[in-house]
């Protein structure tokens, strides 16, 4: 399956080539051979000029054609075969069994969406009128959703597949009537065309407008703000780091017509244990943990970064097994030689707070890209007033916060920002004593969970992925389950219309 | 009962009136005696702590005790009699019939959201685990919500009641879990504080915590502004005009951390008549015209100020009955003298466009605070490319443009701001032949109503007070109706949670 390196634009593969934008193998820590075209504000303008006419067409599909739609994509994706997976893999260094579950969570995805579609989760919320009503009549009324518009994605480097060209951004926003411009990451462009073209074959399949989706392909900051600030997008999916996701957060803000800026960033997902558990599974706990942050080299958003752990029976236990186990960990290349190098300053800026030590570390293979896995520690009473020590280090790296309890405890998790997970480790009959802990993490966590890790996001209705600011640029939605949709939609109230003008869904 | 011209805040009256700031009687052109404290920004930061801390314990109760406190606000409003409409009257010169409606809609509201609390309209969604699932099991995941925190709201000079202390924004905020701080509106000081005595001596009746209501009075923006920025601010809910809106909004999405900002602004609301229910209905359909854009002197987000008239048949008796209709109204009081003044210069401002013309007016009184009710004409061919024609004039003002049918119509709908509400007039047989023109309509509007005039937004489950930018700064959402609690709640998923721990809806 040769790549021609071009952008997608609106039924057309357009652009040429630059001279020096090929995607990177982290692993051989070389290029790959195709060079990539990189985007401009013209490309821009072409796509988003499009997606605004395809809009016009595609908002009016039934929820039925636009599950057709998904559906085909799905299918067009698994059609790209191996290829598919062997381009990712050279792009990430993911391997290749991670990608292969990956391919089916997003294929899985877009099924789902589908499967909203067609069964709707919300009754439709209808008034009928009361002409006789006293002092006034009563309308009738029914509220209807539209979609807001051509809408601008952004996926990130860690999931090359389910948070990427076709991920849950394009899906929930395909799903509710939205044509799709994707800014491709500069990681995996090879795996973005191979999945543009999966969705160019779905596009012609269900005989749909051109310019409902397109992939511009590109690697420069200005490309990124010129699609968030074009006037014909109507709202943008993002996820990614936090200074990228908040930046772009406020150039959609500051727009002559703001939009909505849906941002999915990142996290620490503090694990909470409690002493009654600890003290009973200190080994388990450990060997938990470290599983863990180790999925796919820590390089996930819900991947478990600090631990707060009480002074009581056990914590010796469990920093014993958490150092042994760790030691077993090898160093892992990660997906890009510029995460690499975030990973090491990030780990080293950790390492230079005020009372943190280095607890654990895994062995150094002293790959050029690769990451050590590295476990800090320090007190509760250093931890206090430290915003630092809450800053995500994007890979395999720990904080464990030790004397964590009472007091010192609640007020951590007090300063603490916002989280896409707080999980909390403990017996059942503990939790009862820890309400206003488990309140407090409820108001800072987008996923509270009990007694199970939070790498792994599922995919089903209920699935919250989001949380306070900053774990979220728009804390009211989410960007994976069943209500994703509701981000690219808005209300729309139907008064006194005959039967016979109304969305066959308000009926 | 007497005013004390001071703030309430977490429980108690406090601050100096100034020497400057009293409510105004617009109909007698002078100011009421007492005079009113005016806010500062350590006020603002007392009433915002009070607000976190009280959140802690607000937020924990049931909906059921929740639903009590707005009909014990409903109740304390009822029991303040006739003084709250009479000094209402004195403030706003809206007649004494308009604001008992008012009153009866402003506690209507916050028994409906009572209600709400008591059967939500939407299911919940529930995954239950799926230990055997491969190749990984499913977590038993359920989507919760929980209140965002402590609201700002803003009310509007227009609706004293129903949009200001209590209002829409209060209701839905308390509804959701959120104490409220309202910045009073300086146009209606003595309602604001008769309304905030009745939310104090709810609370005590509640047994709420202090400082789950504060009004602080005041007139500066810099007030408003400081209330936007302080930190323990969670959301904002705005009812009032555009410039000040947006420019409050971009204050919250500038802040270190970006709130949402729910605001909803004003709106020309724009009548589409067809014409095929011309040439049947013109006398009716121009009474019908007059009678709305006449409601409350204008000063309604709703009131119809744009007519889309075809040239076909019945053209000149619809403009022919507007004349004389109009010729029958007189000049009214507006709100305020400011109002007055505003509406005054934007309808100089409209009929210095080009090619806008006078086509009738009503009588003149002479009044210091009156406006004189005008309907302007223009051209389709003239109001091509002109966005000044769509901007409000807030009060009894209208602009028909003529010639409005075909290519004309539907580049003049294309090229207009969001709207609140857009109507079609015309036959149930027309709407077929008008697919492209109502399918536009949609998308520029909040409520799309067919044969019905604007004004009056019922409060019942499926309304939409809301619409695309800038009608709404926050067009995903409504002010108005069952889904407006909805701003202030996000979604939080439980993990694997005992059932003993889960929030009761959830179990």
């Amino acid at each position: 399956m040769a790549l021609t390196g071009q952008h997608f634009i609106a039924g057309l593969w357009t652009g040429v080539p630059a001279e020096d934008f090929q995607a990177w193998d982290p692993r051989a820590d070389a290029p790959l051979p195709t060079y990539f075209a990189d985007g401009s504000e013209a490309e821009v303008a072409v796509a988003a000029s499009a997606a605004a006419d395809a809009f016009v067409a595609y908002r009016r599909l039934s929820n039925a054609q636009r599950a057709e739609f998904l559906e085909a994509i799905a299918d067009e994706i698994e059609a790209l075969g191996e290829a598919l997976l062997i381009r990712a893999e050279q792009e990430t260094a993911l391997p290749a069994a991670r990608l292969q579950g990956e391919r089916g969570r997003t294929c899985g995805q877009l099924r789902a969406f589908a499967g909203w579609l067609r069964e709707p989760l919300h009754p439709v919320l209808k008034d009928a009128a009361l002409p006789d009503r006293q002092p006034l009549p009563r309308p009738d009324l029914r509220l209807g959703q539209v979609p807001l518009g051509p809408v601008a994605v952004f996926g990130a480097s860690n999931f090359p597949l389910a948070f990427s060209v076709a991920g849950g951004d394009t899906a929930s926003a395909l799903a509710a009537g939205c044509p799709v411009i994707v800014k491709g990451h500069p990681a995996h462009p090879g795996t973005s065309e191979l999945v543009a073209s999966a969705i160019a074959r779905a596009i012609a399949r269900c005989d749909l407008p051109d310019g409902v989706f397109s992939l511009i392909q590109g690697r420069s900051p200005a490309l990124s703000v010129a699609l968030v600030q074009h006037p014909a997008i109507a709202a943008v999916g993002f996820t990614g780091s936090g200074a990228v996701g908040q930046a772009l957060a406020r150039e959609a803000g500051n727009r002559p017509q703001p939009i909505p800026f849906y941002g999915e960033l990142g996290a620490v997902n503090p694990q909470v244990i409690l002493p009654g558990l600890l003290a009973r599974q200190p080994e388990t706990l450990a060997q938990l943990q470290v599983g863990s942050m180790m999925m796919g080299q820590g390089q996930f958003c819900t991947s478990p970064g600090l631990v707060l752990l009480p002074d009581s029976d056990g914590a010796d236990r469990y920093l014993a097994t958490l150092t042994e186990a760790l030691a077993d960990q090898a160093e892992g290349v990660m997906l890009t030689p510029g995460i690499a190098r975030a990973y090491r300053s990030g780990a080293d800026q950790l390492a230079s707070q005020p009372g943190v030590s280095l607890l654990a570390r895994g062995s150094n293979g002293g790959h050029a890209n690769g990451a050590v896995p590295l476990i800090y520690q320090v007190s509760a009473a250093d931890a206090q007033n430290n915003p630092a020590l809450f800053e995500e280090v994007f890979g395999p790296c720990v904080l464990v916060i030790t004397g964590a309890q009472g007091e010192p405890l609640n007020q951590l998790v007090a300063s603490m920002p916002g989280q896409l997970t707080c999980t909390v480790h403990g017996d059942e009959s503990e939790f009862g004593h820890h309400a206003d802990l488990l309140d407090a993490l409820a108001y800072t966590a987008g996923r509270l969970i009990a007694n199970q890790m939070p790498t792994g996001v599922e995919v089903c209705a209920s699935q919250n992925h989001g949380g306070p600011w900053p774990a979220s640029t728009a804390p009211q939605t989410t960007s994976v389950g069943a209500e994703a949709i509701q981000r690219f939609l808005r209300p729309l109230a139907y008064q006194n219309w005959p039967l016979s003008q109304l969305p066959e869904n308000l009926v």
